[in-house]
């Protein structure tokens, strides 16, 4: 057994997770959760996304959002661009790395972005030229990499060849996103090895979505494949456990948890994370989603209850 | 890697489960699931516990239990005795299989039991002689395997000298319970390799909780390190997601999910148990705690929508 002795979070709760809560919040409200964190020790966070608000309307706003927040310096502050448009306003707003998406399943592409695979990196050629030309760094997302919910099962050596094409188109690493949740702990290992044939495992990255309890499994096993780089949301934005229709993304602290669990080193603390996602959960009027918080906060209840009884 | 070609589950939601739920349900509804749960290829079944009502009222009938399910050849129905009296009464209620349980933790003894671990395991020698005499089979479970909710940190090798005290006693198998569900994928592996120094691993199995988020790849280190055999609870009864002070069962949906996609044969039905796991919920009031059943449920409710709105 080897593991990576450390291991970078990519927190996407600002942006994948916020996106995907019914309730949208205010940019204040915004600033105060990417501001808290990066305070927690967070080195990437995925901010917001310069789509049309006609699509997205959780995310209008996202030039604000990277005016006012406080950027710490090694902390990278990211911004998920679908096009050329997109990426200028990005620029414009002084995003220094961005996100491009495609999906590993045609009919998740044609239903999701009304195109093929195909012309949908076609779109990201002069996007990644722009990015070139200005120093920018490009992060390529893959989803359905363990399932489509229009096609089911979709094989590894698909997904490699999506991931091997944003690869050589510049993306300086490649998310993995079992978007539907639906993978086990075999599958990933299967699927990191045959991605990992065609793009160096040390460029890839792996989103898992809890839908079916699997993520940390499937985490584990990532680990065990020598992955070094994990999506998550804390307090499991944009999949909330207690309503249908959760989409499920991993809770930043459960991760969290489990590589301190590993002796694998992050450099984030935990109990300062566990308030971001306290925090940000009693602006949605939700209960977090992080099973760790969730665990915890139990502890502290009783606590309390103990003090106030004596 | 090197997975179990099969594992076994050991279904412990009608005793483990409803034990710790809020509400006590009547005999017949315990009847009718693990009726289901037999119907849904469960191959051992932990009925109920013959210990004092006194002490756990949600156990009161559970001689009645026995006498009112259907028994199916090739299925294990056992019962919870901790101490001679208690077998007597599973005896007389025809139990063939009994379970004995003692903690890792001196606190947690003293605490739950009130006595020592030493204690405990004494109280359990006239008991097993009297099983031996019936021929009787005994099941051993080990609390407290990776923590504890008063010592906090429990050595693993003080676990393994209590799991070696009821191998030798004549328990044919030692279950390793983390009682809080705090332990991770990591320390799950070492404490099965200092535990496995001194029982065979083939008699060990894994209890875990879903509390920190950890079972799932808890369970998944464990097969890792040779585990065949899992307990966990349907619907993850006794451990409400959706309550304050949840404990936290592994939900065997989600168990035999993991299982499934890494091709490990169990023979159990995943849809006949989701659905006797719905219909235990409904008669709680309460939601399933399996991921795996609200995420198809979810799947489900979109279809039955999408058909009515045609």
């Amino acid at each position: 057994m080897s593991l990576p002795s450390s291991v970078r979070i990519v927190e996407v709760g600002p942006r994948d997770g916020l996106q995907n809560e019914k309730q949208s919040i205010n940019v204040a409200d915004k600033v105060r959760l990417i501001d808290d964190l990066s305070a927690a020790g967070l080195s990437y966070i995925e901010v917001g996304s310069f789509v049309s608000p006609k699509w997205v309307p959780q995310m209008a706003g996202s030039a604000e959002l990277f005016a006012q927040i406080q950027q710490l310096p090694g902390v990278t502050y990211a911004a998920l661009a679908p096009n050329l448009k997109g990426f200028d306003g990005a620029l414009a707003a002084g995003v220094r790395e961005v996100a491009v998406f495609a999906a590993a399943s045609e009919a998740f592409s044609q239903k999701n972005i009304n195109c093929s695979i195909g012309e949908s990196l076609e779109r990201f050629v002069p996007l990644m030229e722009a990015a070139k030309q200005h120093g920018i760094r490009v992060r390529g997302y893959v989803s359905c990499v363990l399932g489509c919910p229009y096609e089911g099962t979709i094989a590894p050596a698909q997904v490699a060849d999506v991931a091997r094409e944003l690869y050589n188109m510049g993306c300086y690493e490649i998310s993995l996103g079992d978007t539907i949740g639906a993978g086990t702990a075999g599958e990933t290992r299967r699927l990191i090895e045959v991605v990992g044939s065609k793009v160096p495992r040390n460029k890839l990255a792996g989103h898992f979505h809890d839908t079916y309890g699997q993520a940390l499994a499937n985490i584990y096993a990532s680990l065990l494949e020598g992955i070094e780089v994990f999506d998550s949301s804390v307090a499991g934005l944009g999949g909330c456990p207690y309503a249908k229709g959760a989409t499920g993304n991993v809770a930043t602290e459960d991760v969290l948890y489990l590589l301190n669990g590993l002796g694998i080193e992050t450099a984030i603390d935990l109990d300062k994370l566990i308030a971001a996602g306290q925090r940000i959960c009693t602006v949605l009027g939700r209960e977090s989603g992080s099973h760790v918080a969730r665990a915890l906060s139990r502890l502290q209840t009783k606590e309390l209850t103990a003090q106030k009884t004596r």
